[in-house]
């Protein structure tokens, strides 16, 4: 069988990088087309990204949809807002978009205007768009034409509720979502905030209960509930470059016990090939899954203050972005699940 | 007037160092009695800390209490369990102890047993011992014989929740404290985890609902309550050498509003010299707060979840610990309270 | 053709764990027997490495050369001074062994009793050993029985240098090798030096001009040269987990312009799979090789000093350790010399 | 005694708040004058700095000469190029002024000419001068109208070779300086090579044998030695926020022995406050100098490369800028020269 052909727009930011490292281990899929912005575009890949010296000798394109009916797919790496614009032509070429912004996740026009702080350039894609968590939404996504990429705090978190909420076991007003993440989850744009002398030795929390991935979570979470679900979201910049954790807290519905919650999580993911929930002993460390798709999860029952607890850890650019795109990009596609994603982390 | 004569027994890790650099700048106390277990015992002290080189010309003496009656003030700066067994002895010398261990810390000693799996080796000391938070304590402190310093968890995470418990605007049974602290907090003891290939870049949770400090936290709690406080607290490890954060959330006992809570903890901290409630717009940083004493807060109201967020900051080292000490002594001794803890914080 | 059965003597060591990942994604090899010693025999491999859960599900096995004969290779993963003594019983029962100690690079007993400070436990290893840097010995190293990796240190500097010395380009009293590394490269066991919080936000030297890697280095830079060459060489650590650069400084033998030698390192590695000689406008990073097999170089001559620098940049676990040693067992088997080692970096 | 009253121009950098640190500390200077460019006029000075909350409570004012009269001294912690521009108007009013930019160290203008590429705006400052190394300079600062605060690099490169130049022990076409800078050191400016995910857990050189601050340093051995002297300069940026160590390679110019080092750099620094020579066990790390104004250095002889070898490190912002230029301040007014700058190192 021959190779699909695959393009990224928006190729010279970290989660671009990422499909490119991903996409050169694939073995059923050519990376045959990058686009970037103004700032990159006519460069070589290799001068933009030095570990691609080697690897790729090609140079940078303009962010153009002409010519998108060669491609089988194309992976949207962009800004949202901008993406919104761009699908459209793309998919009216015939390529298939998996879009790594967040201008798809909301099926709700009137919530991305809340949050945004904008009207949807094109709310029809919102009706579309399959909702890239293939944990939950497997089935769905085979052979879907626009899939939006879940975000790197919603697909951690919502990991580590599915199975609470997906069985009713907790108390919906409950929940708290302490989130922290690498710094790379900021992207490749020079901010204060992530300028090296400011943010090494420091740890911050931002935008508390006020992040753009909180409507993302929610609606998955009222999804999986069956009605809305409303909660508090912190989350926080951790002096590391990848990694990302969620350590949740929300309360029974029910006496419930450790075992059975055990019981609960090993059996919903049994057959998962990216999730992996821990024993009694252990607990996730994000290093664990550095460089890999995985998600480590750990859950415990507090019966001091009855509180379940769920601990979950990604790398933010790899389950949390890339990786989860090119799992997104096989189930569509009816390749292995796996495949080009079975590398093992680096350590240490 | 002379200066008072100071020791300090355990001061060959970091907790000792950092005492030595604040007494070092305070114009009311002499540092003269440097004391270590066997590993340190006879080196000179700027041999075990190249920073102390022309700073301290003396060597590390053995943890011997004959001599005590020589020093009005001894800093236990020792592992619990050890600084038990040798606190009656300074104190029989005449000399006032404040101690760094969590061994004088927990007021019932059924209490210390079950977290600490032994009996307690000098009950009396639990009920003689001032817990060493002086804006709780302050007028019990003063003159003081001996002083049980807190935890660096418990100080940065009571002083978040003093405010809301001593008003009764908190759901009691709602308290979730998520804590996060630089690797230094571990200590100068060698263990895998402190081991830098293995923390560098690794973000994760420890003990969850099962740290040692979390009785500390709930008797000082439910004292504030006035009943007894049971709450789900997890710490996390950040890959940074100090610095320490809590994010506490809890629910409200009545409609409540932002600017109200502002109020109520600008008014509660108004005259403390080293707390500082932040403004609206602004959110604490643990780079913020790095050497120095303070304590660095937000509080926030989200309506969407109904909850309380508080966010603190602390240096783990110096309010979390030999800060707070020397803070302690200023109030025992009747110093000013924030001699030898002005100088500025070191930023980046 | 079937796989080649593959153990690994000291597994459970940070260029152990390194084998295991490249290992794993090699077509050819199959990795069935990981032996420690006593801390961490019996233990399962994932509760050691928490990134080869799912990876890996068998215990490490004691370190004992029984059963050496149902595999093809042992990879040596051992302190200096252990494997030497393993060595012969492996080799006895039939076994290739590529042994990452320094225990069968150097080619006189005497150097080693002088900076070894004991008698070498088997010296015919040391007459049998090639030295397994496969862009100087290729050719001998195909098919050979025991291969000698080389150090970190020595891979770097030796690339670095191999192209004026066998050229007779430098006046070789002239060299110095100011080089650095990654903390990772000091390996899992404990020291102070290694203790997060000590070498966080730290920069040093050690064992200036002491290293026991001079001797290695000295020795290969002799055999290219054809006469005695005696370096400075100053080793010192970064606060980084992988990396390595090494900065060389020489004298050109006879005038030499920046483009001869340019053309000079693009001819000599013009065909290497793992050697980049960047361009002019371009210099080596650590992070750009991170994960990786490869070697980046770039070297300029700088008139007003009549110095030739050599910059170069390893990952020191990879190809400074076990990405080498599986390019070496490539080129003993006869494999692919990239097979295994075709991933690209992790960037970020 | 009065205090004197001091401004800072372009003092929200971070060679501007890390004097505001350090003269909050001093007994003699009163600072009550900040002024900025126009990013920061006009903002709280605790709302550009979050560690100075609570410690300055006034706003930074435009860079505007007029007023200057009401001053002693103005610090220019400005870029190169700027400073030469504003310091005449400052010097007309009578200010003194001690400049950390470049644009008063080089005495000659075509020698600045050809390394900033620009003609010098004021070059009559270049001969008014005083450069601003206490420990060779101490005399001629006495009184100086306008100090040249030394650049960070030849702080620690001059302070290395100072004491062999001076005594004409090294051949002087031998000298190598490899030197390591903290990321602070390349400013609070944004650049993609001082993003956080770019530089943690990277390691490079830049500028190799161009970098500014040769031909200053070159300017000063050469002062030292009585002849012209050309160096071979190249620095490296680490994965850290403060440090800097220079590792300076060079030949002897007779035989010599490590004894006889030690005791010429020992007496040459005999009564220097902030230099300290390691003994012969000892070797200097950046972290032992963390936020104070020492050089700690250490000089060995490798009789086999027949090599002197000096390392050297400072704290880049302290004793490489603000900390050297309060020093400088202390000997022009007539302080006590350690006045503010006594302060213990933070460690860890």
């Amino acid at each position: 069988m021959g190779k699909i052909k695959v393009g990224i727009a928006g190729a010279a930011g970290y989660t671009g990088c990422e499909l490119i490292r991903l996409l050169e281990m694939h073995s059923a899929a050519e990376l045959c087309w990058l686009m970037t912005g103004e700032t990159n575009r006519g460069k070589s890949v290799a001068d933009v990204f030095p570990q691609l010296r080697g690897v790729r000798e090609d140079v940078f394109l303009p962010l153009d949809p002409a010519g998108a009916e060669k491609v089988d797919l194309v992976f949207m790496a962009m800004p949202h807002g901008l993406a919104a614009a761009l699908i459209p032509p793309f998919r009216e070429s015939g390529a298939r978009v998996i879009d790594l912004s967040a201008d798809c996740r909301l099926k709700d026009p009137a919530v991305y205007r809340h949050w945004y702080d904008k009207e949807h350039d094109a709310p029809e894609l919102l009706r579309e768009a399959v909702y890239g968590l293939p944990e939950l939404y497997r089935r769905h996504l085979a052979g879907a034409g626009l899939v939006a990429n879940p975000g790197c705090y919603p697909t951690v978190s919502i990991l580590c509720l599915a199975p609470l909420l997906a069985e009713g076991r907790v108390r919906l007003d409950t929940i708290v979502i302490d989130a922290k993440s690498g710094v790379s989850g900021a992207g490749r744009g020079l901010t204060l905030g992530t300028h090296y002398a400011e943010c090494n030795e420091d740890f911050l929390a931002y935008k508390p209960a006020r992040h753009r991935h909180m409507p993302e979570i929610e609606q998955e979470l009222s999804l999986l509930a069956g009605e809305a679900v409303s909660i508090c979201f912190v989350p926080h910049l951790v002096p590391m470059t990848r990694g990302m954790m969620a350590t949740v807290y929300c309360r029974p519905a029910a006496p419930v016990q450790g075992p059975a919650l055990q019981a609960l999580y090993e059996t919903f993911f049994h057959d998962e090939p990216f999730v992996q929930v821990l024993g009694a002993g252990e607990l996730p460390r994000t290093k664990a899954v550095q460089g890999t798709n995985r998600c480590q999860m750990a859950v415990r029952y507090d019966p001091r203050s009855d509180t379940i607890l769920v601990l979950g850890v990604i790398d933010n650019l790899v389950k949390g972005a890339s990786g989860q795109a090119v799992q997104n990009m096989n189930v569509v596609f009816g390749f292995p699940e796996t495949e080009g994603l079975r590398g093992v982390g680096l350590y240490p």
